[in-house]
């Protein structure tokens, strides 16, 4: 199911501006049990993406009502969102006030073994660098080559995901998630103001933090210093919290306690 | 006129991944007199965007036949090469070999004033700075945010074109164009290894200028430096070389016979 600007259709103008330069930006939900997880964050961060690349914000009512419609047919799932700035003509100058493009698109949902929230798995860490641009840190935009070819690394199965650096060497993300590490009892996150996308997880696990009365950072966390941490954690809308247990060939993290206390603390979210 | 893989269309698959993540190249090419100027060196880039991104290469004779086909009917104009990476479901994670999806399509020929080629443009400089990432360097990639939020800082209709640093504060291009400076008569244009795109004209030049006996350094250039220079000039395949007179608040160029010499080694030039 597939809804290009309310419509059920399964293609877009070639004139928009999302492909013609990945001019826009998107969400990822997850569906469960015939409810959105984390939607208005989800929103929120849709209008705020927006609002700093200048591309006109769809109207919430009517991007809530299409995404009911596509909730009322599917349970289970992933639900995409994109938003473009338009259609235009050749040339990256664009009519302030565009009026922009929607598309919201379902997938079933992944399957991934019950193990990688248990036990937790196996990361590597990615040769590709981020490349350090304030005026897009966080945003999920559609500029996401980098992503692309760090993912492109590795085919071997059984690692989970790719760690991010950026051109200074500090780690900022997975390729698909956002970090946590664990030491004394404390969290570190990356710092994103120079590279990586704010994720909606990661801003719940800073506010569990805060109600667990748990220390977390945001820090500069150098590539070689992750030997330090006990322990490390992944986080994303579609797969919520899987420990860390590998950094190959550089680090085994323990299994925390802490990391099951934020699992629980996300599963049992109502929002 | 637009072809999409070969067929009159003008809407493109949302599972394209140029749609999906900008994962894809383009390429921008001026008809003139019903021929396409400078075909080579746009194939030859664009093969070279493609291998490095690990997309599939378009038959290239299959692409030769679809632009024969766009200048049977128009023998001025610019035609734009869209060549992504192909449909594919969510996730960055990409099948190797999956068919990549090109798009070619028409526009009229910009109307440009003679007095930017003869005389030549003002120009400005953007607040916005462009990323430093070397695998992506040089290549006319979908990722374009950049130059999209830079093209967006003036609305002055007087100034032509906008000059973009490095978080460094090395100069690197225009929003739409490559840069050369002139001091002594020798050429100077920005090193393109970390940022930036490696232009069909800036390539010309830099043959031309080995033609001329002329000195054409690719070098790190300060942008305080720029003050230096005796004479300037952005060029790329729709405008061919416009002189750059100003650039407001920081330097008025004079106008410079090695300027003239080359724009009249391009006009000639018959690739």
């Amino acid at each position: 199911l597939i809804l290009v600007n309310g419509k059920r259709a399964d293609s877009i103008s070639v004139l928009d501006r999302g492909f013609q330069f990945g001019d826009g930006v998107f969400e990822t939900l997850r569906v469960s049990n015939g409810k959105i997880r984390y939607l208005d964050d989800h929103l929120e961060r849709l209008n705020s993406g927006c609002q700093r690349l200048q591309i006109n914000v769809p109207s919430r009512s009517i991007v809530q009502e299409e995404l009911r419609k596509v909730v009322a047919e599917y349970a289970e799932g992933v639900i995409k969102i994109v938003v473009t700035r338009g259609n235009s003509q050749r040339g990256y100058r664009f009519t302030p006030g565009l009026e922009s493009n929607r598309v919201i698109s379902f997938s079933p949902a992944p399957q991934f073994s019950l193990e990688n929230t248990q036990v937790g798995v196996r990361t590597r860490v990615c040769e590709i660098r981020l490349a350090q641009n304030p005026v897009l840190a966080g945003i999920k935009h559609l500029n996401r080559l980098e992503n692309i070819l760090a993912r492109a690394e590795w085919q071997d199965e059984s690692i989970a995901e790719g760690i991010l650096r950026d051109s200074c060497g500090n780690v900022i993300e997975g390729t698909m998630s956002n970090l946590f590490f664990i030491k004394n009892n404390r969290l570190h996150t990356p710092l994103l103001e120079q590279c990586g996308v704010s994720g909606i997880v990661r801003n719940r696990v800073l506010q569990y933090a805060k109600d667990l009365n748990t220390i977390c950072m945001e820090d500069e966390i150098k590539y070689q210093d992750i030997v330090q941490y006990e322990a490390a954690f992944m986080c994303n809308s579609v797969i919520g919290i899987w420990p860390i247990r590998e950094v190959i060939g550089e680090k085994s993290f323990m299994n925390h306690p802490l990391t099951r206390k934020l699992q629980e603390r996300l599963n049992t979210d109502d929002a």
